[in-house]
């Protein structure tokens, strides 16, 4: 895994992918106390940064495998990335996902043309039922972040987070990056590395599922107590992956541990300030940017919108909760 | 008021405005039964298209003109447009506002250093306040939509559409834009026709506030029978502009008339397809292009959302009523 991977995966998602916006507000400025930019990968193609992973994993495979089809399991937005991947590279795609994810992320996943095999989050082992399908119906495999050409896909948002921050004068600052299994975060920091090495990349975790956060500190891949109970569903995987912990180990931390209450917060902020629709995972790291600031350094932060697959009334929740308090 | 104005005003804007970009999404291809895409000036500084005026009339102004300071009168988004660029410029704005605008816009008027003084839509003319106080402070009257700088800003829209419109392949069709005044619309369609000439123009407006399209059959600059009672605030002007009618007139329309609730519906599907905040009157080209198929030419439709400057309620009005109808 290596940033040649990551430029490699750029070219195959040029023209397929969208290079989102690096948003900013004077508004959001002076909540952060700092300067702050958001890269909105909920503009992306299915409404989250996966849809890059998908591009990249899938556009890699050789023609048997195209032939034979996908599989993969995901809470939604890797699946919602791999399905449409899959439907462009004519290529079947069967997801797993948990029977508790959001409504609109299994029906898209549906209308962009895969099969869904749902599965209980808390008693079922979702990787036992992807490997299950992968052996029997010869599909390969696409792990939503252990995955070296998922990481590569991922990596490029790092590249365009370099070019758009140098474009207004930025080459320095924290990277606040929304983490669940670690690929959207090792992924920027092997590009940041490269090409804005005064940046460092601080994975966002929600409470409770702070394994990337303790594993740093650590210096172990630590497991999650639990597998749900965060509206944060897009980010709660158990722990770091096997590809993914090395490269978190050596390039980003510590890690910032929010609630979902400020994530919710931070949606309405988003709201208000950016007119963005973000799902509550895809505003950890804001809601790392806008109430932690006493953990971050530096005049300027940088924070990823990692996803906008949200429900209508989970979204209407954060604006009762919050849309006054902003 | 000519091509050369506009491409005067793209120089000035270069590097404070923002180039927002173009969407689209396989669901509204399928709800529009043509290939939809949408410029989100939802996503420029201040939430709206408004900056690009602001911005390219405070730029044009002299020494003198920028010592005195500027006065403007809007509903709100052309409000937090002239205060943005002005502040950025170091010029005093004041600013005229109906006191029946959504909240969050009067409040960020404010807070982006204007002074802003409210009057009543229904019974006093915001015309002769402004005028007034220009006359009075020796303020520069920044007018909302008869003002050819502030046309040669919004026309900057036009110009990134015809080359982000070229990019996707996309050389014709019809443009939908969100129509008030007509200084969007008239600025789009002079940049089109010199950038996109087989692209054609249609104004979209609230039902009740259809001056434009009525005028556009006419001939002559209708006026419409009220001035409120439209949840389409941003685009309920009295009649087209002197400067702006012979233009819409050359090169627009027929117009397209939507109502309030389709605009909430438009809201909604923005929300879940695009992962966009839209006030109401900032979907009326969505909804123009969802509902009104059957008066749309072609096998693609290019949306402008002029805004995102929308309360919560607001919001969560068009998530309650239409989020399970997308």
């Amino acid at each position: 895994m290596n940033i040649e991977m990551i430029r490699a995966a750029q070219q195959r998602l040029t023209g397929h992918v969208r290079r989102t916006p690096l948003l900013s507000s004077p508004f959001l400025d002076e909540v952060a106390g700092r300067r702050l930019f958001l890269k909105a990968e909920s503009l992306q193609h299915t409404g989250s940064f996966k849809f890059r992973g998908g591009w990249s994993a899938v556009s890699a495979l050789d023609a048997d495998q195209h032939k034979a089809g996908v599989v993969a399991f995901s809470s939604g937005n890797h699946a919602q990335g791999v399905a449409l991947a899959a439907r462009a590279h004519g290529v079947i795609a069967v997801i797993v996902m948990p029977s508790d994810a959001p409504d609109t992320k299994i029906a898209s996943t549906r209308a962009l043309g895969a099969e869904v095999v749902l599965y209980d989050r808390a008693t079922e082992d979702r990787k036992a039922i992807g490997d299950a399908l992968a052996t029997d119906r010869r599909l390969t495999m696409i792990e939503p972040f252990d995955n070296a050409q998922v990481i590569a896909g991922q990596g490029t948002t790092g590249l365009e987070i370099a070019e758009q921050a140098r474009d207004a004068g930025v080459t320095d600052g924290e990277v606040l990056v929304c983490c669940g299994g670690g690929g959207f975060t090792s992924g920027i920091a092997l590009a940041l590395e490269a090409e804005a090495p005064d940046m460092r990349v601080r994975p966002v975790e929600p409470e409770n599922f702070d394994d990337v956060a303790r594993s740093l500190r650590s210096g172990q891949r630590e497991v999650n107590a639990t597998t749900s109970g965060s509206i944060c569903d897009a980010i709660i995987s158990p722990q770091p992956g096997a590809i993914t912990f090395p490269i978190l180990h050596r390039l980003c931390g510590p890690g910032i541990v929010v609630t979902d209450e400020e994530c919710l917060h931070a949606m309405a902020y988003a709201f208000a300030r950016l007119k963005l629709v973000l799902e509550p995972g895809g505003a950890s790291a804001l809601a790392g940017a806008l109430f932690h600031g006493g953990e971050i350094d530096g005049d300027t932060v940088i924070c990823t919108a990692s996803g906008g697959n949200v429900d209508a009334p989970m979204f209407q929740r954060a604006l009762t909760e919050y849309g006054d308090k902003i």
